[in-house]
């Protein structure tokens, strides 16, 4: 199946932003196209048309375009690539029953085999994929934490996690070298029942690279996750990187 | 937690390889390693004796070690690096229920998305894991295919198939571009009702490179899949490589 701009330009034809809205722009842009992409209307692969045609088309500015589009690679759903310009990625999605005790004791166990560090504890430049993650308004505070899980001296993974400042406030560093934020959690009566994780592969940064001891580019295993308390309200967002050599993730399927 | 060799020689202080036994002595290893290491007797993340130290411990030869460790690695139960030695690798498992009607039909979803090119089918050179995923002795005939997933006539996925010869020489290299494996193998009554997956992060070899047009050495997602018929047989053995802008794989844990 061959796609091209002009295809896309249908979903587009009766699509309106609403200047009167206290939304701002490019947020109902990216709102509708991340409602679309999710419900199939624009299907896994589509080639979305260039910023400026489509910033003519919708009446707007560039800019305006290329915030939405950011947002929607932020949030994984369209890839960007020079010369090959904003595709719909092909995701495939499964729905897993009782799973969440299982990764809740799985992290307990690799936390129970390595020896975390903390590298970073800060409520600033939290990015807005965080806030759209977790559901809160810019002006909420947010506190990230940044560590490592040591398996004789040498990282094999490490986890950047959000959360609301007012979840993780009261942890020392020490309280979070001891134990997994879900369990510090846990213990205050914030128990996870509910986790959307997204898995792929990514080049190593600079930072993972000497994090881990490894060339920059070489490859990692990062799993995305959010996780829900049980009244459904997003309570910790982690973005985890593993080395490949010492981590699989296995699924039996049935 | 440290590890050292000292610590795993006890696991093997009873151990007894059988030089009477028709099994070869390099498999009895690599069947009591890969069962201590399921059960977690033998924990992740813990090192594995040097392969001379063990085959002196063992009075066998460190061909027979080195050949157990190399089927551990296929399996991909422990991980081998120059200067680091053998360690058991960080695996997290999950019992995914409800999963196999999902994946069927994401992978017709991708299929129905993108057109499929065949690079190749052999039955040389089959690979000792592919017989010992299968569960089929190295006398059978098993048939190997490689076929890649173009979307706008760029690969955004590859994958290796292995199956036995018997249920799959009668498709036609047609067939196998047109519909799956899964769905070809279904039109025969056998349908596919339990997948044991494993997700990692690999570098790009330089036939990835060739076939994704990417750097060699760049990112790829790997996902390793050893389906079963209604018997329990198994009947598929996918290695399959996704780019990863082009591929997430996303999971809701309840």
């Amino acid at each position: 199946m061959q796609n091209n701009a002009n295809d896309i330009l249908n979903p587009f034809h009766s699509f309106k932003l609403d200047p009167q809205s206290p939304l701002p722009l490019y947020f109902q842009l990216y709102e509708s196209l991340s409602k679309r992409i999710h419900a199939g209307e624009i299907p896994n692969g589509f080639k979305l048309p260039s910023e400026s045609r489509l910033a003519e088309r919708l009446g707007v500015s560039r800019i305006t375009i290329k915030r939405a589009f950011n947002e929607l690679a932020d949030s994984g759903l369209v890839s960007r690539k020079r010369g090959k310009g904003t595709l719909v990625t092909l995701n495939t999605a499964l729905v897993v029953k009782g799973g969440v005790l299982e990764m809740t004791s799985n992290i307990a166990a690799i936390r129970h085999r390595t020896k975390a560090k903390l590298y970073n504890r800060s409520r600033d430049d939290i990015p807005e994929s965080a806030f759209n993650a977790l559901k809160l308004p810019m002006s909420a505070s947010i506190e990230t934490t940044t560590h490592a899980l040591l398996l004789n001296e040498n990282a094999v993974t490490m986890s950047v996690t959000y959360a609301p400042s007012e979840l993780i406030k009261n942890f020392s560093d020490e309280d979070i070298e001891r134990e997994s934020l879900i369990t510090l959690m846990q213990e205050k009566g914030i128990r996870v029942s509910k986790a959307d994780q997204v898995l792929t592969a990514i080049a190593a940064t600079d930072y993972h690279a000497e994090v881990f001891s490894i060339p920059t580019g070489s490859p990692l295993m990062e799993i995305q996750c959010l996780m829900f308390d049980q009244t459904g309200t997003p309570c910790q967002f982690v973005k985890s990187y593993f080395l490949p050599e010492f981590y699989r993730y296995e699924m039996t399927l049935t």
